[in-house]
């Protein structure tokens, strides 16, 4: 019997982060049968910006994907990444869109769904890990981990401790920013396993090279399952290689109890299939240290160099790196991560190119401000709140307490192209490709975006 | 004060595992001063494969070299890879040319000697470790790691007490191929430290990916050194990233010392730099665990690849990594590193293309039966060793005692070429290529191998 499980985040995580998600259901198909027969405690496949990517470029049906990938993978449990009532979109949703996604999403498949909310709301899980329980699938209750004056192991465990009184099967450490350190993990997970009765898992971004250490510590503190990605796949925004960790634990009392030999073989499937993708590929993707010097997230630099370059302003850079930290005081440290990395970062940008720092407040910001996010990690400074939101009211309750049911009026609106529950919930997602997209399925016309034949090996005329 | 020291590899392993040794002096000196004021315990800068690339391929003088290296690093120390009494040639020297390579080593600024044999024969690292103290400077003796039925941890442990008690300053695990695992590391090293009183340093390379777990549990477990390469020459089969393990350590009781944002910022000059040598970089640059099943290091597959290839038998490969084991087994054990693997891969190519094992038996492995590169790790096969030497003496001193002295006729066949012992030292570890240089040289017709251009991001016309 393993002792530690694996998640192989191969067919979502990896491709995401490596990839900007682009990966084909035809690519993943004929490798199903041998990753359905490695023994992965979980095949992560699903949800994160995949939905997305699949209506907007790939123009495949992301319900159909779910289907295909159950119906290949008959033998091993198949995860998602939720994020809370936000689902796989943008906003904030009403209940009765999340009860139905879930529904449906765990009919079309789903085993286990990894719920989180940016700002460690748990208000803004509720309704999806009862929707889950409901459904009879695994709710896992994730802690996102940042790290702030105000974010303190302790806090994490009381978190872990409400998650388990939520009913979550599970707990999951989701560190989206490589910004664990192996002894930091060690000491957090011995406390979540001392307080919390429930598997423990861990998703550790490879970025600052640290994750397969940190791995380590948490398996030797009682962490149940860990997150990696086949080789070819790992590394750099990715996760930890797969067959290193199988390989590191063999024949110790923690072996994964997973055929090595097996797994490589799936790999090199993967590197063959990566090149098709190389269009994708950033021109870097060792490792990063520099989230661990100024906790502002590997892909968060790249987006605000290309909104400086916009502006003609890439020389404000390291005036915008110092004031990520003070605005993100300013909103109560929220963890940075879809969608506060963008609402922290744009206004950071504003503040350092105009001429008085919040003379501009985006409008996400006063939303955030107004709590239409959710509660904050910690009080917001008082005068830009009240500058922001003047009047108008602060929400203290669950946002999503303040919306009506909608499922209704989505169906009404989409009206005949769509043909099921699932196509609603596309459109739900993202009203205008989703609507493009059923349009063009309606009219025979759906077309991936191009991929671009394998680059040249022949140096360029000097 | 650093509770952990760091020897990093860029100026040595780095661009010899990744990019074919190639790196110039030129792209070295303009970063020394930051490189100087990092602090590291070492900069691994010379020996190695340097010496030959540099009279083969760049036609740079290597002791220039050393003595440029030697005076913009004027405050850390510079250590060497010695390959015992093979010093940086391909065969065994007589004590006088060993001694006075040494010493002239010592003399052009050389600090740390880190000396091996590929057979972990001690005979054979005798005279160097004694040429070392005698010139006043720090003998690492190393332990080249493997695995096999006859390599044990008390088998290591008590080659780390014969290093001691030969005069070693301190001790290397040097594991070449990646076979090191998290928890034989912990034993190896405990075990190492509590019988041998030498501070005690790890060299493994990242190839399977598992390097950085090992140093980690090195670290727990005594170890006082740890090498690493800058990130943006880590990874693969170079070593793990230096500012990970920076980072990973900051603030606990084994924190490096160092600053992490001034190693990331020499990490961004290798970073431009490696693009420089794009052609000498492998196709595959990502984690490889075949090593950890097969036990055939990386790089000697990709050379049986080659040497299969020319003979139109690449279909024969997994013939021969079945094979390898058995003329490992034959050959009494040796750990696979330059010469060993290549004596063992060739041998086992033959033993695969000819009709019958060992119908044709190469030069080097009778040599080897013979005793003439020491004495194997476990008893060899006696029918091989009495079909392969026939009525020729089995050698069982130490191979350089049947040397005599051989300076005096290396400076006479050199004769006016050689401006110096130095240039007598080149000639002496490349006959062809050190005269072939110093000729050049006299003629002022020195010029390094071209560089290709930077290679076109244009693709393919499909
Ligand atoms: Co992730
Ligand atoms: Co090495």
């Amino acid at each position: 019997m393993p002792k530690i499980n694996i998640t192989d985040v191969i067919l979502r995580d990896a491709h995401q982060s490596l990839l900007a998600t682009r990966m084909r259901t035809e690519d993943m198909l004929p490798i199903c049968p041998k990753l359905d027969a490695i023994g992965y405690w979980s095949l992560e496949c699903w949800g994160g910006a995949t939905f997305d990517a699949c209506v907007r470029f790939l123009k495949e049906d992301p319900w159909e994907r779910l289907r295909k990938l159950r119906e290949a993978l008959p033998n091993t449990r198949l995860q998602m990444l939720l994020r809370g009532q936000n689902l796989l979109g943008y906003r904030h949703y009403s209940d009765d869109v999340v009860r139905a996604f879930v529904r449906r999403a765990a009919d079309n498949g789903m085993d286990v769904f990894r719920i989180f909310d940016a700002l460690n709301d748990l208000r803004n899980l509720k309704t999806a890990i009862e929707a889950t329980k409901a459904a009879g699938k695994h709710a896992q209750g994730t802690i996102c981990y940042t790290v702030s004056p105000v974010h303190t192991v302790d806090g994490f465990v009381k978190m872990g401790r409400e998650l388990a009184a939520m009913g979550c099967d599970s707990i999951a450490i989701k560190d989206m920013a490589g910004l664990l350190t192996p002894f930091v993990t060690a000491e957090l997970v011995k406390a979540l396993k001392d307080s919390v009765d429930l598997p423990l898992h861990l998703h550790s971004h490879a970025t600052s090279g640290l994750a397969d250490m940190c791995h380590l510590k948490a398996i030797e503190n009682g962490c149940d399952t860990v997150d990696t990605a086949i080789s070819s796949m790992a590394g750099g925004t990715s996760h930890p290689p797969t067959e290193s960790l199988v390989a590191a634990l063999r024949g110790t009392e923690y072996d994964t109890g997973l055929d090595l030999e097996a797994i490589q073989e799936v790999g090199m499937y993967f590197y063959q299939i990566r090149k098709k993708y190389h269009q994708f590929e950033s021109e870097f993707t060792g490792v990063d240290t520099r989230v661990q010097v100024n906790q502002v997230p590997g892909g968060m630099i790249s987006n605000l160099a290309n909104q400086l370059k916009e502006q003609n302003a890439l020389d404000r850079m390291s005036a915008v790196l110092e004031e990520i930290p003070r605005v993100r005081q300013d909103l109560g440290y929220p963890p940075l991560v879809t969608p506060t990395s963008q609402i922290v970062g744009t206004q950071a940008v504003f503040n350092v190119l105009t001429e008085k720092r919040y003379q501009t407040i985006t409008n996400e910001v006063k939303l955030y401000l107004q709590g239409r996010y959710g509660a904050a990690p910690a009080a917001v400074n008082p005068t830009l709140q009240q500058q922001a939101i003047g009047n108008e009211d602060l929400i203290e309750c669950r946002p999503a307490d303040l919306l009506k049911p909608e499922l209704e009026r989505l169906t009404h609106e989409i009206g005949p192209l769509a043909l099921s529950e699932d196509d609603v919930l596309t459109y739900a997602m993202f009203p205008e490709i989703g609507r493009t997209f059923l349009d063009q399925r309606a009219a025979g016309a759906l077309a991936p975006e191009p991929l671009e034949p394998p680059p040249s090996n022949e140096p360029a005329k000097a």
